[in-house]
C-alpha cells in the first residue's frame, strides 16, 4: 500500500509542475521563475500540510520529488518550444487531475498520522489547493480558490469520499476519493457549475 | 485560568472569521471562496505563531476552531443575505477586537512556553496581524499592516502591556492587554491617528 | 567556525533589512510597515528555511536578531531622512550582499543538520530568495525572483560552490559561495545577463 501511496503522490507532483509551468508559459515568464513557479505548485500544498500537521516536510528529505518536478518541468519547457500554444483546458485538466491526487493523499497522510477525520479532510484540501494559490499570489492573479467558487469544495469532496471509505475499502476509497474530485473538477469547469451564496451578487456590478 | 485562555482564544476565532466573511462580501467574493478568507483571518495568525515556536498548531489537534469559523461565517452569511449593507465600521470594529484577542492570547502563549519576553510581545503581534496580511494578500488589498500606519504598532502596545503585567496580576494583565489594544485601534480609526517615519511622505506623490 | 557563522547570520539580517527599508522607502511606505518590510525580507527566507528543516526557527530563540533589524533599519531610515534620494544601485548591492550571506548560510545549515548536499542548495537558494519574495508580494511588486531571471540561479550557483567546496576547505568554501553568488549578481545587474527558456518570449507582447 505504501508504495501505491508513494507513486500517487510523485504523479501528482508530476502533474503540478506541468501545470505550473504551463502558467509560467501563459504569463510570458522566462529563465528560472518558470521552475520557480512549477516547484511552488508542486510541492507548496504539500509543504504547508506536513507544516501544519507536524510532520517532516516530505520532499526535504526525499529529493526524488525535486527530480520529478525538474524532469516534469523540462519535458513541458521543451514541448512548449514546438507547439508555442496550448489550449486553456490542457492547464485546467492537469490541474485537475493534481487535485484528484492531492486531496485524497493529504487526507491519507493526516489519517497515517492520527489526526481526525475532520481535520484530514481540511489537509486534503489545504494540499490540494494551497500550492496552487501560492504559485496565483507570485504570478499575481486572483487566487483559483477565491475565483472559482466550487474549486475548493470539490478538494472538500474528493477528500470527505476517501476518508468515509477508507476503514472499509482502503483501494477502493483511493480511487473512489480520486475519480470524484476529478468529475466534479472537470463538470464545474465544462458545465460553468458554481456554489451561490450571496444572491445579490448575481446582477452585475 | 487555562479556561479563561481557551474561550478567549475561540472568541478572537469568531471575531475574525466574521471580519472575514464582511471582507469577502465586500470584495464581492462568492461561493467557498468566503470560507477560505474567513478561515485565513481567523486561524492564519496563530498557524504562524504556533510554526514558529515549534508548538503543535492549535486547531489541527481541536476541530472545534473550524466549527466555530463555520458557524460565525455562516451567521454572518445569513445576516448579510437579509442586511445587504454593512457599514464599514462593523468591519473595523471587528477586526478591532479580533486584534485586541490574538494579541494578549499570542504573547501569553510565547510565555506559556518559555520564550523570552521580547520575543512574547512579536508573537502577539504576529498572531493578531498575520491572519489579517494573508487574507489581504490572497484578496488582492494593500495589506492592512503596511496601509496603515498604526496598525501593528497597536498590537506590539497590546501585547507589551500583557507581558509587563503578567507576573502581576496575571488577569488584570489579560484585560489590560485587550483593553489598549482596543482603545488604540479605535482611537486610530476615529481620529486617524498616524505614525509618520519620513518627514517628506506628506506631501502628495 | 561557529563564531564565523553566527556573526556571518547577523550581517545578512542587517543588509536585508537595510534593503527592505530603502524598497519601504521607494514604495512610499511610512509608519512601522516599513519595520514589518524590513523583518520580511531579513528574515523571511531563514524562518521558511528552519520550518522545512524541522530546526528551531533562528530568531525565535536569539532576540539579537530582531535588535539587529531595528537598528540597520532605524539606522537607515535616519541616513533617508538627510538624504531623501536614494539610488536603485544601493538597493541593488544591499540587496546582493544578502543574497551571497543567505545562499551560503543557509545552505551551510542544511549540511550541519545532515541534509542531503542537492536539498541543502535548495536551502541556501529559499534562505536567500523567500525573505525578498514575501516582501515583494506585501508591497505588490511583481517578485523579483520571478522577474529577474537570473536571480534564484545566483543562488543556486553560490550555493552549489560552496557545498561542493565544504569537504575540502571549509572557510575557502564559504568566501567562494559568497563571492560567486556577488559577482554573478552584480554581473546579472551591470550587463542584463538573462536565461531564456522559451525562444518566442523574445518578442514583445
Amino acid at each position: 500500500m505504501d508504495i501505491i501511496f508513494y507513486w500517487t503522490d510523485q504523479a501528482g507532483v508530476a502533474v503540478f509542475a506541468v501545470a505550473g509551468t504551463l502558467l509560467a508559459f501563459r504569463k510570458h515568464m522566462d529563465g528560472f521563475g518558470v521552475i520557480i513557479l512549477a516547484s511552488t505548485t508542486a510541492i507548496g500544498g504539500g509543504t504547508v500540510r506536513d507544516l501544519i500537521l507536524g510532520l517532516p516536510v516530505f520532499w526535504a528529505h526525499d529529493p526524488t520529488y525535486i527530480y520529478t518536478i525538474l524532469v516534469a518541468a523540462l519535458l513541458t519547457i521543451i514541448w512548449l518550444r514546438y507547439k508555442a500554444y496550448i489550449p486553456m483546458t490542457t492547464l485546467q485538466i492537469a490541474d485537475a487531475v493534481g487535485l484528484a491526487f492531492f486531496a485524497t493523499m493529504g487526507a491519507q497522510k493526516a489519517l497515517a498520522a492520527g489526526f481526525e477525520p475532520f481535520i484530514a479532510v481540511i489537509m486534503g484540501t489545504i494540499s490540494a489547493c494551497f500550492g496552487g494559490m501560492i504559485r496565483d499570489v507570485l504570478a499575481r492573479d486572483i487566487p483559483m480558490v477565491l475565483k472559482s467558487e466550487l474549486y475548493a469544495t470539490t478538494c472538500l469532496v474528493g477528500a470527505s469520499v476517501y476518508v468515509l471509505l477508507v476503514p472499509y475499502y482502503p483501494v477502493i476509497a483511493l480511487a473512489a476519493g480520486m475519480l470524484s474530485t476529478l468529475v466534479i473538477r472537470l463538470g464545474a469547469i465544462k458545465y460553468l457549475w458554481s456554489l451561490p451564496v450571496f444572491p445579490d451578487h448575481n446582477e452585475p456590478h
